[in-house]
């Protein structure tokens, strides 16, 4: 049985129209609604006919759904949830796929009194974004972590956990803030140096963009494929897990100063005892499917 | 006409075996010799058949040599080129493939004086090591960095121009110390970033290694690719290029301060526009072919 009949989708980005495709992909009986805010965006969904009825507004395309999946930026979700609280059928439940989860369960729940608001988080995704960008197959073989409530329904958990098995992915549950400091380390701090750093070398004067460009291949390049996510959700994301990232990034900074300090006094030795330890790491992510084992990801040469 | 016809490759490691299997591939009638410091490597070379000649020592490897290419860590440059000092042929260019330059033309020069040493930079690799890592086509369509002397034979430039031309390289010359900022931008900083975060990551309490691997999805696998090169070249690399890599982890730390700032004081607008300003630099490494511009580096969902 499937464990919803009714699926309506609020975003229609990246991940929004990848679910979107995949529902259609995994339980063509499900019938799908969908809003995007921007007109431009449903113009193109409809082309593309991601959903069986989109709407103009989002409260018109949650009244008859027993799913509502928020895809918006995390500085939206507050908003939308109060736009949608009316009209919102009683015994639907209200999920997310934001990549920070403790304000949002908090806004949701404050936005949806009495409501069943359990959220989650597929940890998937590319550096592209809107509903071109989206395909059926994003979420297979990832994790997809849900954080409900303390006090959530567990047939409620347990119907969005099924919904995500049949969307491909393998479903941990973990509560919100535990959530934030795992993906304060695995997600948020990863994109905030990458971001930096490409700054940084944008701004050189002596050496120039162009060279910059040019010598990419020497590693700056993979870093240019974080830093050139949706900067509306990655603003967001910041701003919604401030202690978190803020902490792991005193660590990183802590842990920076030290081999700076192993550079300058030339201690060969620590840092090949660094350069020893992180590789292993990489074998963990190889053994346990989590990235491709092709040199290079794999990249065509 | 060939630029060489005796090529002679000391190190037969990921770069060194990539060039021998190109030689052989691009300019199969070169003699080819060898050598590596490694009696397993050594064992493995010859099973694979990758040179005509594999010496037991580096000396006897260049006894004929027009060309020399040292492919050891840059650390071992020196050493090296004082064993083969003495078997040099007259009239032989030696080059090297190293990521840092100054130091290492300093250490040529001295170690063969009035010997024509002409080193050069292929910005090319991959995170894996040693003689089954390489391949033929690794050059192809990247840059190969030459970096004369002041006072070097232009002959013998463009002798080595044409070599990594032949072998699928693009090339440009430039002076060592100018090459040595421009790749701690492009290529030592990103790798030290990428070691301390995978280090910082491996070294949480609360988030367990296991949940790091797990989700790393979310980004930080994209850095457990760099920090898996090799440990020994790395060390080696940041001690000989340390200045320019300090200073630019300098430039990085203030700028991650700024990033940092902004984060807690909820500047919305900085993160926005630095988030913008990254993207395009990711578009222009497309647009140049810098990179694979298939979403994710192409990796396999």
């Amino acid at each position: 049985m499937l464990p919803f009949a009714r699926v309506s989708v609020i975003g229609l980005g990246l991940i929004g129209s990848s679910i979107a495709r995949a529902v259609r992909a995994t339980m063509p009986t499900v019938a799908l609604s969908g809003h995007d805010a921007d007109p431009a965006v449903r113009a193109r969904v409809a082309e593309l006919g991601l959903v069986d009825d989109l709407a103009d507004t989002a409260t018109a395309a949650v009244t008859d759904a027993d799913l509502v999946i928020l895809c918006v930026p995390p500085g939206r979700i507050g908003e939308v949830a109060t736009a949608i609280a009316d009209e919102l059928p009683a015994d639907a439940i209200v999920s997310d796929v934001g990549s920070a989860k403790v304000r949002v369960l908090a806004e949701l729940v404050a936005a949806l009194p009495g409501r069943k608001v359990v959220p989650a988080h597929p940890v998937a995704g590319t550096e592209r974004s809107g509903p071109d960008a989206g395909f059926a197959t994003l979420f297979e073989g990832r994790w997809c972590i849900v954080t409900p409530p303390a006090d959530a329904d567990p047939i409620a958990v347990e119907r969005i956990s099924e919904f995500w098995r049949r969307l491909g992915s393998q479903v941990e549950t973990m509560d919100a803030a535990h959530h934030d400091r795992v993906l304060a380390v695995t997600s948020h701090l990863p994109h905030l140096i990458a971001y930096t750093i490409v700054g940084t070398a944008s701004d050189m004067e002596e050496v120039t963009a162009s060279e910059v460009i040019k010598y990419s291949a020497g590693g700056f390049r993979d870093f240019t494929r974080i830093a050139a996510s949706d900067p509306t959700m990655w603003r967001d994301v910041f701003l919604s897990n401030r202690e978190a990232v803020l902490e792991m990034l005193q660590r990183f900074t802590e842990d920076l100063t030290a081999l700076q300090r192993a550079i300058r006094w030339g201690d060969g030795d620590a840092l090949f005892d660094l350069f020893t330890r992180t590789r292993a790491v990489r074998r963990s992510i190889l053994e346990t499917g989590q990235d491709d084992p092709a040199p290079d990801f794999g990249r065509r040469h």
